[in-house]
């Protein structure tokens, strides 16, 4: 296994080991625990969709859903950090980065340097493909909160001064969705699937 | 819910029930079922990667993307027909354009028509663009029985004549990854995975 296409190979067929790391977040219809393949998809699927809402023009599309497609591959060896475990977080960077440094050296060096550099990029938010990318991170599990009547949410006993902190990052990349977001948190509390304050 | 913004959410959510939609390949890991959007992510992923080995220059990669992300979603309404079911592909083209016609028209006009024509070219299978979708969607399964010791050939009584017959189509984007799959057909015999000829 030491030609290019080899290599290639064995880095795709660990790939599918993403289909076996959950989230917090669970599906729209069963209510099963969403893992972070399907979310990875979900996530280039909007971000074709809803391109048309950046505040920036000429954002490169094509570098967004190389960034979405490999953004949780380090879970594979970092696990999943809920994003409201502040514990957890704490750790989570060092963490990823060690898990990034054994996963793309699996490919050949000039690919493993390629997404090396995009999922760095990702991680730090700066570039408009990167804050595009970050927004739709954020926007998903809103929706998905939303339209499973806030289960994540209740089960950990999110508040919704949290859940605007955590998505506040949406506003970098679109004042349009940014407000579309708000309102999707005010309506979620004015429903009962958000908690208005955090619990005493 | 009348404004672009509203259209293309409610899409957007819709297509969360692409997780629920279950194939007959199973994971490396867990050997449970793959649902279509992780398959789709998979997919996606594997465009990036192994796009050198195309015998055509010049594909447009972005176009790929945009396909895969979007090749299953009629399934959505017409379910998965699992390819070796030559009953039920019959009736697959039907249904699957039924299900076009009700789900892209959710999508604001101009989006709508973009990603029915994407559909289209992909399951007409003759620009390179769809050649190169097509070679992914059928090499992503193969390595994904490879990987479980024939589990879902196994479980179909599928024989090699009918992996290659609905795998050749690799061939038509690329002979490199055409001869890689042929030698994993023929591993997969060696190794008893898959039948050499049909169940008498």
């Amino acid at each position: 296994m030491t030609d290019r296409l080899s290599q290639q190979i064995e880095f795709l067929t660990m790939a599918d080991k993403l289909k076996d790391i959950f989230r917090q977040t669970v599906l729209t219809q069963t209510h099963r625990q969403e893992n972070d393949a399907e979310h990875s998809w979900h996530l280039a699927l909007m971000s074709l969709i809803l391109v048309e809402h950046l505040d920036e023009n000429g954002v490169d599309l094509l570098k967004v859903i190389k960034m979405l497609l490999i953004h949780d591959l380090v879970e594979i060896y970092a696990g999943d950090t809920f994003c409201y475990d502040t514990e957890g977080v704490k750790d989570q960077a060092r963490k990823e980065n060690g898990a990034a440094d054994e996963i793309f050296p699996l490919l050949p060096s000039d690919q493993a340097k390629e997404l090396r550099g995009l999922w760095d990029e990702f991680v730090e938010m700066i570039t408009p493909e990167a804050r595009y990318a970050a927004a739709l991170d954020r926007l998903q599990p809103l929706l998905l909160n939303y339209n499973t009547e806030g289960h994540a949410w209740k089960k950990h006993h999110i508040s919704k001064a949290q859940v605007v902190e955590r998505n506040k990052h949406i506003e970098k990349a679109s004042k349009r969705l940014w407000v579309f977001a708000r309102n999707l948190i005010d309506s979620s509390v004015a429903k009962g699937y958000l908690a208005d304050s955090p619990r005493k």
